[in-house]
């Protein structure tokens, strides 16, 4: 592939330099991504960035790279030819959004809302935490994320189970199953936890079909926020069958303002920060994956245009 | 060792008889430790508790096995005899502070205290957590718990320090230095976690010295709580060289109802929870450390008189 012009959508020019040795052969143009022109697209062999621009047209790019692991916001975008190469963000997001799910799971064992509420009332009760290795947690998706999320709870010893369209056993899981049998799971679950990704397969797959099979787990959405109806959530959440929710991700990004979401106690909601590029990691990433492509070295992080990620 | 005659202080009868065949050769008594007699001490060879009894003497006892880790309750009592075998539990409390500890770490890295102010005020307000792999921790104490804790962050990549009596190097940790050349770490520190046992060595071992070296790192004490200065801690909240403390231990437990420390913002209060001995666990530890007395093998588990753990 003869990549010579690369577009970056972002003013971002000293930190690629420190991480760039230029051999002259490439060219660079880094423009605010609502100041990219058309002439700009025609002129790129390759387009880097967060998010498309506005009149963003795959059909003229060799290679699209995302700084973000979800890749849905290019997708949506007619144009794109089969032998165009979309790569996405891999990097750390794993360990990001593990310590992210981590952080609310130790939380809630460790009892820090009722230890708060207790020291205010000055009062010493005592209440014994329980154990990370005492739970079971279903994962849904099994990709690179909840791998890593499940790698991070199988080693302080709970049980792990996954959730995958493709039902393909994995690594630190003890079980893997596809969302229509996953009932049984779900019902054994303390915490269920989502990394599905949003393609036309996951659209709203966590529904009140999945929400009727918990019995009291507490949720996570790490993923995106379309892959659940919301509707059914509140509902799960209602009849307490869901005992609570932690949502990085919603289906309206940024959450309204009006939004009934933000004053229900049984809600955690964080504004999409569980896997945050870290500009100088994806700038690393995309080096190395162009390193890759000149080789032409296998790509871990290329886009499946018929899985969507 | 001829151990015939078991005193347990406490009702623990149908606990141990889950666990416990007898052989007969064995006798127990129960009793609640406000209704041990001196003639029930004088009886066993052998006593099992969380604390001494009132009149506990240990001058006639061949053994005795606390189901605590810290044993400075059982040290304070005068009579001890050479021979006298004193045993803690280990088990899993390194895993349980550990948890504890990463608990309010990860609560910290992940602005939880922010995201629900920003959810009660409705706004999307964006802010990228930090990851454990940014942090340098450095821990008061390399025995079974330090070093359970050191190696929790160990996995995560933190950079883990030392600080002990004997500044003995141990796995997982970068270094281990002595409590007079602690200065430097405890410069770069972000956390600084007290894993350390109560003996006349480190009480008030954690002082002003120890704060003064402080720029800004919170603290976290899971050790006892008489081995910290409380009114040089107070000084150090003060002065913002500690930028918040994490208290699960205190001189005075349970902490008064008057007491200052509970009305403070810059401190977490927990009642003493950070490795509460599950009971199923314990005898289980009696039963091991029984059974490798009676094989005469190694106890990993026998208190050092001259240092007091």
């Amino acid at each position: 592939m003869d990549i010579k012009n690369i577009l970056v959508a972002g003013k971002y020019e000293e930190l690629f330099q420190k991480q760039i040795t230029n051999d002259e052969s490439l060219n660079f143009r880094f423009i605010p991504v609502d100041e990219i022109t058309l002439d700009d697209l025609s002129w790129a062999d390759a387009y880097v960035g967060s998010k498309p621009c506005s009149n963003f047209n795959p059909s003229n790019l060799k290679w699209v790279h995302s700084f973000n692991a979800g890749v849905n916001n290019f997708l949506e975008i007619d144009g794109w030819k089969e032998d165009t190469l979309l790569t996405r963000t891999i990097c750390s997001f794993g360990e990001r959004i593990s310590e992210y799910c981590l952080s609310y799971v130790l939380s809630d064992l460790q009892f820090h809302k009722y230890f708060k509420e207790k020291q205010v009332e000055k009062e010493w009760a005592t209440k014994t935490p329980k154990m990370v290795k005492d739970l079971t947690i279903v994962i849904f998706g099994s990709g690179e994320i909840g791998q890593a999320v499940a790698k991070t709870f199988h080693r302080f010893g709970a049980t792990v189970y996954g959730v995958s369209l493709s039902g393909k056993q994995k690594e630190f899981f003890k079980e893997i199953t596809k969302p229509a049998s996953a009932g049984p799971l779900l019902t054994l679950a303390d915490w269920v936890i989502s990394t599905l990704p949003l393609t036309k397969e996951t659209m709203k797959l966590i529904d009140d079909e999945i929400f009727n099979h918990f019995k009291g787990a507490a949720f996570i959405n790490v993923g995106r926020g379309a892959t659940v109806d919301e509707s059914a959530m509140i509902e799960g959440l209602n009849s307490g069958k869901i005992r609570y929710a932690v949502l990085d991700v919603l289906t309206a990004e940024p959450l309204p303002n009006d939004s009934a979401l933000w004053g229900r106690d049984d809600l955690i909601i964080t504004p999409h920060i569980s896997a945050v590029t870290d500009l100088n990691e994806a700038i690393s990433c995309f080096i190395e994956t162009f390193s890759n492509i000149e080789k032409k070295e296998k790509l871990l992080n290329q886009v499946d245009f018929s899985k969507g990620y």
